[in-house]
């Protein structure tokens, strides 16, 4: 069994994905909305990964920082390519935030400490973008041109 | 019952008293990163008020808004005063926009076209807004000082 610090360095490995693959998808979507939208989830999971970074330094100081090349368990990762419709790389993403956010909830339970909380903090922002993505989502599904129905949220009458 | 127009014209009222809660609060809370917090949320709901009066507008072409007084019933609202813990303010506006979401993806099925995908789009990101002020709440309930906390999330090593 993976002991705390190979958790959290999980933790870290699958933050880092997180953020090249918004920040990717900020690169290559063409809706500047999106765009804007994908670049804030990109960091939001920096921050996320100088959190857990920091905690780990703190628990463990002194010692060496592992991240591992692969989470595929339990973290599912998001494999969509280019030609993938946005689409799919949204429930991938979604996927992966539910997933990262029950994870952090258990990884709250072996703290006996105050930095439980902090991953319990996490775990609700990790929730928080599974509903942004969630949304976004309703959008690309139903509407073609999903600029002009955004439009409609940024000008008055 | 109310008239489809008449819960579109709730849902404003929903939205306006919100957006001036999160201003209000942005205004009155001492840390710099709540107030930044409060007021992107009071952005949010400006935005959705924009969306749900255009909506209005489109569906009811040169009908007079009426936007209610009060939303008590079926939307809770948020009645803290400037003396309460701000996790009380936290919490009353997670429940307001847990309503808010549920009652978004009621007036949803009212849609006979595509503006009920932009009810569900205001649904999920009521719900990202939840789980936004949960993971606050999280550390404010936990921490005295919370931007003591919050600067591990800034601040690499």
């Amino acid at each position: 069994m993976a002991s705390l610090k190979e958790l959290l360095e999980m933790a870290l490995r699958s933050e880092i994905d997180s953020m090249n693959i918004y920040k990717k998808a900020s690169e290559n979507v063409k809706s500047a909305i999106l765009k804007e939208k994908f670049s804030f989830l990109s960091k939001e999971e920096e921050k996320h990964r100088v959190l857990i970074e920091n905690i780990i330094r703190m628990k463990y100081p002194g010692e060496e920082i592992n991240i591992p090349e692969s989470t595929e368990v339990p973290l599912p990762r998001v494999t969509v390519t280019e030609k993938d419709p946005i689409s799919k790389l949204l429930t991938q993403a979604m996927d992966a935030e539910l997933a990262s956010s029950k994870f952090y909830e258990e990884i709250s339970k072996k703290f006996d400490d105050d930095k439980g909380t902090l991953m319990l903090y996490l775990s609700s922002v990790e929730m928080s973008h599974y509903y942004f993505l969630k949304s976004e989502r309703e959008l690309i599904l139903n509407f073609e041109n999903y600029d002009q129905y955004f439009e409609m949220m940024h000008i008055g009458p």
